[in-house]
């Protein structure tokens, strides 16, 4: 018998079809001898709507109220789950993120999980009853409702899954699994059946959206297994979990792009000391998150700074530089909004040589200039025009043996 | 400087802009010096939106899930009535009803309040914030949500108003306050200035349904003074309070009429002791509640049984009733579900005599008979041929002096 954690998103239990859908899939895992415990979302749409009266109400919503008005979505979803699964005749229970606890700290609206009390819990598992608990929200140390931020309820599943020491965390989405690259693009992408943590929590930050980042760094802490499955059949789907050896005989595991980027060039710089955290302290300090910086070697005392930050903030972030520019001596500032960027990722490149220069010649050889580059240990990066984008990952699809995953090495 | 409780229902909060409408009173209210704490019930429409989805799911719902999911409800008006109040820039702070708490019996979906820690509430008011309320919502001692069924949140005010022991306990409704009859029937109609929790219990059990029954007895007990009025204009409504010397001065405060219950006649049944417990013992034990019970004196050994049940219970009634006649040598059972109740209450009738003789004869002279009589220290109820229900009410109105209040006596 095992302890199986489940997680419903918005659209999984976006009516009430679907959720008797969803109560079916629980009962079954109940009715294999598993030990379950729910995670849900809101039903889809609810949490715009509770969102859209408050945006009704004033500009500004103080962010305590706005976490008491949108925790809400989570609790209607799970009574209606608990009913579904009493009216089948299983023993079921739903729980609040304040009755478990689930204890945050108290950053309104992007609170984190601090602790989650497991014994009430377990004393309704052990007599036999399927728990259903409201994802994405919590309560702090006051007693104050919580929510955990958009996507936060897969962090709420794996939080639940590590404290129980669950077997596994079943996170049910609307897509089979993780790929090796987005599907919509490349239709040889195909679905991956183990990958790392360090490769996912990678591939989610250059975009693919199928796990929230901090639930994957939640897993990774705490040694959770996740398994990403679809919620609308019974395939298996990517297990998420810690490297093995397996994993590393796999060069490339992915590639991933991100179209959401900008380029700032600060164009003749001084190359002294003090330059770099005259331009990113104050766009730090603006709340900019700054992704790639480059910084190329200086001639005649004079270099070129480049970097990319998210496009919804390239204005504001324009401004600051632009300012900024003349106190350092820089000779001016130059922007590109048409950019992207692509990556190869995977473990395998820690004990595999030259898979960087095979990424460099495979898009050379389609006449793609590489702007930027940056590396990791598990992952290199390449901006590049954005109407490339397509291609690029296409070309590198097949370059690294994804196109038929069998064939690998 | 006042402490003032103010509860507004789900008309009263109904949209956005009611929501602000009732903002901007309780500003006033704040602003004018006085202490503010705010019980609000769902906007108008969404516990019954809830109720369908709850019923789409299954046909008998729990009630543990039945009451989370309904008290969401609540939940949604606070957080936006807390925003509106802080957009215009007062303090305001939302509490649920876990948040207080407002302890409860486990009796889901129609709990009784136990206790309310008012610790919390009192801190917040010395820091000059104003308090939102979610009405008719508790927990049980174990952390489940309760609520205290339709209309809860009448009696939810006034257990915070007593638990604070405030000034007043203002509740905003629909309507200018307790009229002397309901005054679509009767244009002549008047409202009445101040009435005693006897009458207000005697008017409410009697389908005048501007408070719920269990929030006037909390406020009898608790010494509460309600104030009942409109939440659309500033006119001065009804305060319901302790019995004054002034109110024994109004021989009859108010006609209530109730067109909800039937009678069922148990015929000829013989004169001996345990007979009437045979007939109510199972219509206690199948929930069904009796009103008025008549036994006439008998003849010949024999008399006849007359009570009144709710018109919803009369089938289920009678069915128990027929089965238990022939085991207690009944002759036959009779039902009529066209009858209505009308009733004169005041406090005013323990020190005047002669009042009830001037409803009968006010009824009889307009050949209007009498079916059923039955008296109580200040009300005096009738059970007549329902098609006589409009003219009873309104001759009793103009009998009893109430056309013109200010003539009374």
């Amino acid at each position: 018998m095992a302890l199986v954690v489940q997680k419903y998103g918005g659209t999984s239990v976006g009516t009430v079809e679907k959720i008797r859908n969803v109560a079916r899939r629980v009962a079954k895992t109940f009715d294999d001898g598993n030990d379950v415990v729910v995670i849900v979302s809101a039903m889809a749409g609810e949490t715009n709507r509770l969102v859209a009266l408050a945006d009704d109400i004033c500009e500004f919503p103080s962010e305590r109220e706005y976490d008491v008005l949108v925790s809400t979505g989570e609790q209607v979803t799970i009574a209606l789950l608990s009913m579904c699964l009493q009216s089948m005749g299983y023993n079921a229970k739903s729980y609040l993120g304040s009755q478990i606890p689930v204890r945050t700290d108290n950053d309104h609206s992007r609170a984190r999980i601090k602790s989650i009390d497991d014994k009430k819990v377990r004393e309704d598992l052990k007599s036999g009853t399927i728990i259903i608990v409201a994802g994405f929200q919590g309560i702090d140390e006051h007693g104050n409702v919580t929510t955990l931020g958009r996507g936060g309820s897969d962090t709420s599943a794996v939080a639940v899954a590590a404290a129980l020491n669950a077997d596994v965390c079943e996170i049910y989405t609307d897509v089979d699994g993780v790929y090796t690259t987005d599907p919509r693009m490349v239709p040889e992408a195909s679905k991956i059946e183990k990958i790392s943590y360090e490769e996912m929590l990678e591939m989610a930050s250059l975009g693919a959206k199928v796990l929230q980042i901090r639930s994957v760094e939640f897993a990774k802490k705490y040694n959770v297994v996740i398994h990403v499955r679809s919620s609308f059949n019974d395939k298996p789907g990517t297990l998420v979990m810690k490297e093995d050896q397996e994993m590393e005989t796999v060069l490339v595991s992915g590639i991933a792009y991100n179209k959401d980027e900008a380029k700032v060039s600060v164009l003749g710089v001084p190359d002294q000391p003090g330059i770099a955290a005259k331009i990113f302290t104050p766009l730090g300090e603006a709340g900019i998150t700054v992704d790639m910086i480059i910084q190329n070697v200086s001639r005649d005392g004079k270099t070129d700074l480049t970097f990319t930050v998210p496009k919804a903030d390239c204005k504001k972030a324009l401004k600051i530089v632009e300012e900024a520019a003349p106190t350092i001596g820089a000779e001016g500032v130059a922007h590109n909004e048409a950019i992207s960027k692509v990556s190869i990722i995977g473990v395998g490149m820690r004990s595999h040589a030259g898979i960087a220069q095979t990424m460099f010649e495979t898009l050379s050889k389609e006449g793609i200039n590489i702007e930027m580059i940056s590396t990791s240990e598990i992952k290199v990066s390449c901006v590049i025009d954005s109407k490339y984008t397509e291609l690029a990952v296409r070309v590198l699809h097949a370059a690294f043996g994804l196109d038929n995953p069998t064939s690998v090495e």
